[in-house]
């Protein structure tokens, strides 16, 4: 690259996506195990009669959590949970997890015991080992680096990019609800850091406030989809955002997509809460991230198929390449999908 | 366990190998693939015909590494290292890595591609893909999360639990360098802040300086050893120090060990340098860390086998359980060899 140039580039300038493209554009692949290399949800390596699937995730202390209404079992069945999401998200089934653990000398050992119960308690939900890890000492707060492991058969993986045109477009769920849910206890720790009001005022909101806390993936469906021989063409899980990721789908399986405003699905306390916040429930859905649901893309002649899953909404379909990516509102308006820059 | 002691315990009290040990008793294997779980280098999956190995690890700014006399590159490098160490460790063949890397807005994208270069430098030197990760945004600093994959013949795995009194204890290259090029790295440093020194003196040290910044793993050491059919008993690659890592065998193969002053190589900068600095060079050798090398035990009558192996040296040999862990010295005198405590 042209390092003449005397202006350092900013992370901002790239976005996080755009960074992780530049960094990688150049590398090859060595191994004939490795299969899919960068940019899905999971490595994919090639492990004789199945594939081994391996993601990686880092949680840092005021990014990615507050510890301040984040209780620590949460926290740690959390962090399970979006580490095997992404192996779910390749239609596998998760086997173990490895916990690296950043502490710093503010934790005591009940702390870190309260992190630990919270992971086993999502391991023993979700059927997986914890199966390695390490504790090391930090300098600032806690950051925890969680490692995924899964096995699918060959057959039954499913990547980001097997989209094509016309397929539809699936959700599993309702979305928007863990960031309404965040916004609330955000709010509540304002009014008890402002005014000393010691008893958050949350009920009516217990939904939302599980969503943001103990979100769980539904493996139930995803199980189903497998009985019922529906082999998605391409899946994600929404954690940066149902836009963001099916933005990711269209980019990696290049098309465009179309969805439709009023199909979208959205709880009903996340609109009640948003309406509370002053703000248009679809912005949430769209951006808020953490839904921990599955974005799927389906053939169009298994629509009657589909159907008849009840926990899987059809919300839209994949358009050719180049015909934009829009949400359709109930009045045929359409309003281009906009994707979110550095956002965690 | 017992809250109702009003005292919480400081993580310190535990150590963190007690900590990790503590947090991890109840854990029980769910999966049939899940073999090795926590406590040795890496977590070892049944993956069909072979064994998947998957090692992860923290790398935290401040902690780990020091920017100030730390280059990117260098760093990218040694984070590989660190992960695929894990591997080689338990005489498997790394195939992949990925990497998670939170940064804060103090950094630019040239210095993100100077990490990255030394991360596929690496990657190409020793045969793996990097094939995934994630970047997220950080408050404080750089946090490096690598996990490595490989694979192991099921015959040729080897744990850190196998050794057996009277097996030989052997090492490969040489040990503290790493350490000692880290200290002579902190004083120029200090010498820079301190009297504006801006050229550090470094010549003469080289071989010190390169232990620290730009490690290597003994491949072709082990490679030999699965020629010759020489197959370790027992396995760790040496990063917290020659004395710990020693110890970690012994406790979790259940043995003693003996090990002999004389015997432990040490590299003539390495002396030369811990005598300018009024240390004995035995310190950094068994307690500086970070020297990659391999620890291995064999079987006693591999004695005139691995002989012939020139990069490989015995340097003591297991004893029965009960019978304490000592370093003999020249004149027959013996210390216990003692545990470290929280370190890094």
């Amino acid at each position: 690259m042209d390092k003449s140039e005397n202006r350092k580039r900013s992370i901002e300038e790239f976005g996080k996506f755009g960074l992780i493209t530049h960094l990688t554009r150049n590398v090859k692949t060595i191994n004939k195990s490795t299969i899919n290399g960068i940019g899905d949800d999971s490595a994919v390596i090639d492990s004789g009669k199945n594939l081994t699937l391996v993601s990686t995730d880092l949680l840092l202390e005021g990014i990615h959590f507050n510890l301040i209404y984040t209780p620590l079992k949460h926290l740690g069945y959390k962090a399970v949970i979006r580490a095997i999401s992404d192996i779910c998200a390749m239609n596998g089934t998760p086997g173990q997890v490895m916990i690296a653990l950043g502490i710093s000398s503010k934790f005591n050992v009940e702390q870190v015991e309260d992190l630990y119960e919270g992971i086993r308690l999502a391991c023993k939900k979700y059927e997986v080992d914890l199966a390695g890890g390490d504790i090391t000492s930090s300098l600032t707060g806690m950051t925890i680096g969680v490692t995924a492991v899964g096995t699918v058969e060959k057959k039954n993986l499913v990547k980001r990019d097997g989209a094509r045109a016309n397929d539809l477009i699936c959700v599993t769920g309702d979305f928007g609800a863990s960031y309404m849910g965040l916004q609330l206890l955000e709010r509540e720790r304002k009014l008890f850091v402002k005014e000393k009001v010691t008893q958050p005022d949350l009920s009516g909101f217990e939904y939302v406030i599980g969503r943001q806390l103990k979100p769980e993936i539904p493996v139930s469906t995803l199980t189903e989809l497998r009985k019922e021989e529906i082999r998605p063409t391409s899946m994600i899980d929404v954690t940066d955002g149902l836009a963001s990721d099916l933005l990711h789908i269209c980019r990696l399986s290049a098309t465009g997509c179309r969805i439709f405003y009023s199909k979208v699905p959205i709880d009903y306390e996340t609109t009640r809460l948003a309406e509370e916040f002053n703000i248009d429930p679809m912005i949430p859905a769209l951006n808020g991230g953490e839904d921990y649901e599955m974005l799927f893309t389906i053939p169009l002649e298994l629509v009657e198929k589909i159907k008849m899953i009840e926990t899987v909404k059809v919300i839209g379909h994949m358009t050719p390449s180049g015909s934009g990516n829009y949400i359709v509102g109930d009045d045929g308006s359409e309003v281009e999908i906009s994707a979110q820059g550095w956002k965690e």
